[in-house]
């Protein structure tokens, strides 16, 4: 029985209790601060034991998840680092491993192992009622050592997230901060320029849109603090993504008039984009 | 008993007969050039008549719906034009209004009544085999006369669309094509060269996208040539569109460093979206 300490249980840390609870072979104890959320999770059957007593459910931990936005990892981590056993290992689900792993790796070096962890899986939905049993089935979930960190518990996490559905692939944390700026930082910056940029030119425009509109523009719903945060700590990636899409729009741009070039590039995006969907298919 | 006859039955006009079925009060009549979708239109009983002989197609029609591709649409209106009676309503699905509006009123200036159709309820899949009862269930289709069409003709046309499902509403074809470039055709367009900018970056970070870069891309898998067409059929307004967008994202990036500004970027796009979702409901 591997004991589970899930530390702030939103959409992630809600669904990670679920996927856990599936899998079997788990204690799983969460701590919110927040009263109403504990008692959501007691109402909701979540986890064996919900506390917002952060003694009570770290203690004896063997695995660790911290699911707080990023700017409150490392306050959160301070506070853990007396209440842990040795043995324990930590791991976290932010969107955003450089500074983050940076942060945590130092706090940790006096109790614990820490290994970064970025499930690939959010939702714009948030909190514990958006949490969902299925939400890592067949998810990438990039787990992300650096050379100070122990390989025991780079295993460890890795079996963690398969166990509750995931695919489980690894990135530096440098590697995968550029990745991700590409795949979803920048791509959420440019779902939400395209619906302001929409709003400016001509907002009676929305009443007319269709599907394709709403799925290119769905993470356009997420919350904006949260973003901000993710944005501001990946920024030097986000802003080279965004030149780089700046500079191919400028291309494109002089393709309208142009049918051949312009049917391949769809072309080619279109090959792109179809690989994508076969890889939908869980543990693929 | 309204006698419909739709020409040529990919995803929307294969969609059309099934939605016309459903409603009742039609007689389905399908034409399509090649035997092999005759065939497939047969065993999927799509239609009353199925059949690749335009004028036992279009004989008494008293509704004619045109669903071939923009390019194509003039030599089948010319075909057409002698054997339609003269109460008959012509109607097409064409992406651009435009052009296309330009062109078909003049060839049924001699005879039939047209009025331009956009229903916004494509996908990226296509043909025959994509079609569905429920694709117009909720969706916005526009309509798009001119100082030229027919009020009564105009009127037909909006019930037909009803009828099949979809809240019609009505622009001018000019109007159409600078709504459409922006929430349709120019989305189009970034989601391929943003999936184009990441197989040029790191084509490996595919390999790591989550749901939200499959969603914010889907439109990409939709069929180059077709998109080629529409994009070129639209390229003044498509161009505006990217220039706006180039613009807002050159402002954007210079808020990477500034929290309070970019939270009020993301909150005004979110409660933008937001709306977007509530008005997914079915004859809302």
């Amino acid at each position: 029985m591997t004991r589970l300490a899930i530390l702030g249980p939103g959409l992630l840390g809600g669904s990670i209790a679920l996927a856990a609870r599936r899998a079997g072979g788990f204690h799983v104890a969460a701590w919110a601060r927040r009263p109403e959320a504990v008692a959501e999770m007691k109402k909701g059957n979540f986890a064996d034991v919900a506390s917002s007593d952060l003694g009570a459910v770290v203690k004896g931990a063997d695995l660790v998840v911290l699911c707080v936005p990023i700017g409150a990892m490392g306050k959160l981590a301070q506070q853990i680092v007396p209440l842990l056993e040795s043995h324990a290992i930590v791991t976290d689900v932010g969107s955003v491993k450089g500074p983050v792993v940076e942060e945590l790796r130092a706090i940790f070096a006096k109790s614990g192992r820490f290994v970064g962890s970025h499930p690939m899986a959010g939702s714009e939905q948030t909190g514990l009622a958006a949490a969902r049993t299925e939400l890592f089935d067949g998810a990438v979930c990039i787990v992300t050592p650096d050379e100070h960190t122990d390989p025991g518990a780079v295993v460890a996490v890795h079996e963690f997230w398969q166990a509750l559905g995931a695919r489980a692939l690894e990135l530096s944390p440098s590697e995968h901060d550029d990745i991700v700026a590409l795949i979803s930082h920048f791509p959420h910056l440019l779902a939400a320029t395209l619906v302001n940029v929409v709003g400016q030119k001509n907002a009676a425009a929305f009443d007319f849109s269709g599907p394709g509109f709403r799925d290119t523009t769905r993470v356009a719903s997420g919350p904006p603090a949260m973003w901000t945060e993710i944005l501001h700590s990946n920024r030097a990636a986000v802003r080279a993504s965004a030149e780089a899409m700046i500079e191919k729009l400028r291309e494109i741009i002089t393709l309208l008039d142009h049918d051949a070039p312009m049917t391949e590039f769809l072309t080619q995006a279109k090959a792109r984009r179809d690989l994508l969907r076969q890889s939908k298919t869980p543990h693929a």
